[in-house]
């Protein structure tokens, strides 16, 4: 079938957001990132952070908005909130087609779709962290100790929503390691897969 | 680095090894698969058939051949003997290079060589099974059975020897799910990562 949706996981540092808006130039398609996180955000009457940080606060027990979070429980709770309008504008872009969306585990939320290409993005650690320092700039954390929070961050958000494990090849149709294979020929894999799919 | 090895592991019914024999066609590259067996027993003295169910046998705790393999311990057994002539028979392909390997753990083996294209390819289980009836035909075991079966033998066969989870991403360069990208364009995609490989 046309694959006219495609969803990016990512490993953070592998490029895969720039990967993701190259295909959509490729392709024409939209591109849905951080514009997915102000439409979430609108759909659920929440902050742009607290939805923003959504993807990362369920493993992250020392942050304010985790407290927040659970200091709202059951189905009113912060998290349930975002998760129902991140389920519902993510089907809602989905429906109409011809679009690339990063992370937010749209390729959960879309898993039945047979109208969708979901790719996972990842790469060598030492590659990610020369990656983050150059487009981040130096912490006071060592890269490869941000590598590893973020990982386990969304890691355990990932396990948490889908009871899947993060990063296995079973849940995507392509993986792809953007530090050896190399970003543009990822992009241009992923849409040549999709301009062949009918 | 010019990749001028590329070694595929596969789900069982997945296509892996039709995917492999069409990629050394396209690039001109020897394949290796049942080749590889007659190798490995010549090296190590034991027979076809100890070193055929060598891959398999590790999780398989009725068979004869696992009896046998257990009998002898410690460094002298089969599974020491077949492992050892099966590095070092996989090692010396890969300084020939300009070959494709299939299965036999060659991936983990050769995993610190920048020469090397580390594929793995899977498929959803109902086009696995509708395969393996087509190709190896009706057992008294249902086509599922089998499917889990030999998938359950891999995963810890890998695990036993690497210490690693079958099928996650990190230990692959690329991952396809041959039902999906459809076996011709996997083969496509893997000939044309390694012919821009530099």
């Amino acid at each position: 079938m046309k694959k006219t949706v495609i969803t990016i996981s990512r490993e953070f540092g592998s490029g895969g957001r720039s990967i993701g808006r190259m295909v959509a130039e490729k392709l024409g398609y939209r591109f849905y990132d951080q514009e997915l996180i102000l439409e979430v955000a609108r759909e659920s009457g929440l902050s742009r952070e607290i939805v923003e940080q959504y993807e990362e606060y369920a493993s992250h027990k020392s942050s304010f908005l985790y407290a927040l979070a659970l200091s709202n429980s059951g189905s009113n709770s912060f998290a349930s909130q975002v998760q129902i309008a991140q389920t519902r504008v993510i089907r809602a872009l989905a429906d109409e087609g011809n679009c690339v969306i990063v992370g937010r585990g749209a390729d959960y939320i879309l898993e039945d779709r047979e109208d969708c290409l979901h790719v996972f993005i990842h790469a060598d650690p030492a590659y990610r962290a020369k990656r983050i320092v150059e487009l981040y700039g130096e912490t006071s954390k060592k890269p490869m100790d941000r590598l590893n929070d973020k990982d386990q961050r969304r890691k355990v958000f990932y396990k948490s929503i889908t009871m899947r494990d993060w990063g296995m090849s079973q849940n995507y149709h392509l993986s792809l390691n953007s530090g050896v294979i190399g970003p543009e020929t990822c992009a241009e894999i992923i849409a040549e897969i999709v301009r062949k799919s009918e």
